[in-house]
């Protein structure tokens, strides 16, 4: 006993699903990113004097402000003494006292029911009313630990517990945010990839979706399709057109919808507006609006950018009654989502209104982080398509560029002599090169063949000009190595 | 199409695992007592006033009031405009802005490290080598959203991805906390309940658990043995003697170790005091020393039972360095915990310092909480004791009390015509007719033919006084009436 082959676990008998799961976001070259930060920590000497963090979408760890009202609220809520001062505008107050008065003994550090607070609930389902025109009812509102959360929750219902041609198939996009990869992993179910058209600004064509289906079906039961409007890290808006077909779809192959809607802020591209699945189900009248769609939405996103609060919430409708008992059910074993989450995702449905003394300020502070985030989506896009090599369609929606790179052989080549896929090579010689951290595009799937990056476009406007003028340089001197 | 029949959801299709699960704490009891606060809201007339949630240990909820210098750091976290404010003491201000320093562009809105913060980590290595006299390393300290995900994770890698003698076996107590039962059940793992001795004060007999492998053996694969200390239900407290046999068997047997340690801080006996795992393994030497153990903490328990914020921690030792990398691969799939609630937990492993300004404060507020406790612990013990019919183990530590009740065989059958187990029966009956919402023994599994009922002890003391004498009518009568 103490080697190491007395452990428990060791790679023989760790869970096999656990080891085939990835999440790229947070994956290896990350870990180097890390190392590297605390090697120059340490006094090493680098090409560059610090690691700029573009592999995730993390708003305020690149200096983007906190909405001012959202944080009054929360300490109001955190230290209730704060009311009695004269520190904090008047609905700031109100709005803590009204989250407290829904809180047992009045304090947020009591545990909620597990679907959250039934004042936040009822914003949530106001808010969702307002935007669609459509009534939304707060009793299919289910507060979460993030998004991710609520989604990992709603594809918990639809497993078979079976392995093989009986696991639960969930149609995923390609390229897809890797949490949905990982979900399906860590449950023993099997993805159904469909692949975004990049050539048409990332479209998702019906007769891909066909495809897919058709070519899953001897391998397992296909139970919902997951669509990410916008699209992660596609960037890409849906229409309402599309919205419809794919509706359609998936009506006529009797799937789940999972609509993947936390940027439903972040609309760049003109002409372009974000339209919820939740309203084209309900414009498209029966039998549509009888199936099931669970939409998610987070704190973390849009012009919050509140990652660290773990808010974030899912409208599940059209549960039989039976199938969302269970599901409550379900959730209550979680006991239930960070409080101070709840009341993030509360001002987020429910900001200031016009007359309110923190409504300009509320407003003039969105208004600019969108201008912000909207002018880098442009630059981006224009820089990524003038350099050679590479080309990037329009980031239409959310907070990534994913361009594709078109790599010579002789790169292609070293990097399988490295053990490595060729975008990972490239990304990791750009970190070691210029410290820039962005996320292999095998990390989010793509298709065979193609060779991608995702890097966020959240840093400051100058660093991001800098940034990409290093990038560019590295690029350049990388097609030239190994051309 | 629109009718149920057509839904991608029914009870024929949802995940099996999902419709096994149970969750009794937040069970159909709790369901039930939340429609009669609606009824009498609505102004149904009922033989009480009001309805007590003794099932489920949600302290601030019961009136206890927030630890101040907790609040106070969680404050100035959140809206940093208050450290140049006169309302806060300097260490409160200091230790904020430490937790800040760490946090990335100094704000609690962006992400951690899936593991939580470095200070964080690090206060509560300090913490645990100073309870324990041997050292922690913080690279072995992982935060999560309270000790549950924790748990989830640790036991996500024990599973084996497979089915009936294959399928993982968790070793759990009987009675046990629903988490396990309802974690075993959605990860299609097995249990292996362990009875404790309800007769020798709930103790954990070794030649139990040898019956219990022995038995399970042909079902499952025994992976790993769970141990609640304090005890959730049954408020036992193990000793070092006791936690030295656990070890030997769980090192005979090859069993990761798995100690929920949450309730470390509520110890009443006299003479008796918490003893880690942790430490016990290291005193033992080699090869105990180099077994796997994971130890979990709350936020949510203790003196400071700040539930909301979801703040969790566990040390997990002695893992392979490869299973390590897939562990610490699968936490980063969760992006990570609340910020919020890995500031609570800084707090509460770093108390002020005797001489900081909050230092006294702190000291003051925390032991007035656990004396009440102490004195409610005596309190219910002695008061169940002298009621006919009932009889209940001294609660030694933790925040429950699990009386045995002795129920007539008329009750017996009247609760099999109501298609009840008789401890649901009984409390439904104590629901309705005094509004004291208690948890059945059920819920917690108990030995065959035994009944019992988990309640909180955490009403203030003058309400539960008033609780405890109504419930005591109630079951005089309750007797009188199946007699």
């Amino acid at each position: 006993m103490g080697s190491e082959a007395e452990n428990v676990l060791t790679l023989d008998t760790l869970n096999p699903n656990v080891i085939k799961l990835q999440y790229a976001v947070r994956g290896p070259i990350v870990t180097r990113a890390t190392e590297i930060e605390n090697e120059i920590n340490a006094g090493v000497k680098k090409p560059f004097s610090r690691v700029v963090k573009a592999n995730i979408g993390d708003c305020h760890a690149t200096g983007q402000k906190p909405i001012t009202f959202i944080r009054q609220v929360l300490a109001l809520c955190t230290y209730p003494e704060l009311l009695k001062t004269q520190e904090f505008p008047d609905d700031a107050k109100e709005r803590a006292a009204r989250i407290l008065d829904d809180c047992k003994g009045k304090s947020i550090g009591s545990y909620t029911d597990s679907c959250g607070l039934n004042v936040v609930r009822q914003d949530v389902a106001n808010f969702i009313a307002d935007r669609d025109g459509y009534p939304s009812n707060a009793t299919d509102i289910v507060l979460c630990t993030g998004a991710s959360d609520g989604i990992k929750s709603v594809m918990m219902l639809l497993l078979t517990g079976q392995d093989g041609p009986d696991s639960a198939g969930f149609m995923i996009p390609i390229p897809q945010y890797p949490l949905y990869s990982a979900a399906i992993c860590e449950f023993g179910a099997s993805a159904i990839p469909y692949y975004l058209n990049e050539k048409n600004n990332w479209s998702l064509d019906v007769s891909e979706l066909e495809r897919a289906i058709a070519e899953a079906k001897p391998n397992c039961k296909p139970r919902a399709i997951v669509v990410i409007n916008p699209g992660n890290p596609t960037g890409a808006v849906l229409t309402r057109e599309n919205i419809v077909e794919v509706i359609k779809f998936a009506h006529r192959h009797k799937l789940f919808l999972m609509a993947d809607e936390v940027y439903q802020h972040n609309i760049w591209a003109e002409g372009v507006e974000f339209v919820s699945f939740k309203q084209v189900l309900q414009e498209m009248g029966a039998p549509y609006n009888k199936m099931e769609l669970a939409s998610f939405m987070s704190a973390s996103k849009g012009y919050m950018g509140e990652c660290g609060y773990r808010g974030g919430y899912a409208e599940v409708i059209n549960l039989e009654p039976n199938v969302r008992a269970h599901f409550y059910k379900c959730i209550s074993a979680k006991l239930c989502p960070p409080v101070s989450g709840q009341a993030v995702i509360d001002c987020i449905v429910n900001p200031p209104k016009p007359g309110q003394p923190s409504h300009d300020t509320y407003m003039r502070e969105k208004a600019e982080v969108l201008a912000k985030l909207k002018l880098k989506a442009k630059f981006v896009t224009g820089l990524f398509n003038s350099i050679e090599g590479i080309s990037c369609n329009e980031v239409m929606g959310a907070m990534y560029a994913f361009p594709r790179i078109y790599l010579p052989d002789k790169a292609v080549q070293a990097a399988k002599a490295a053990g490595q896929t060729p975008d990972s090579f490239y990304c990791f010689a750009l970190l070691e090169e210029t410290g820039i951290c962005t996320v292999p595009g095998s990390g989010f799937r793509e298709e065979p063949g193609t060779y991608h990056f995702r890097t966020t476009i959240l840093p400051q406007i100058d660093e991001l000009k800098a940034v990409l003028n290093k990038f560019t340089e590295f690029h350049l001197n990388f097609l030239a190595k190994y051309k």
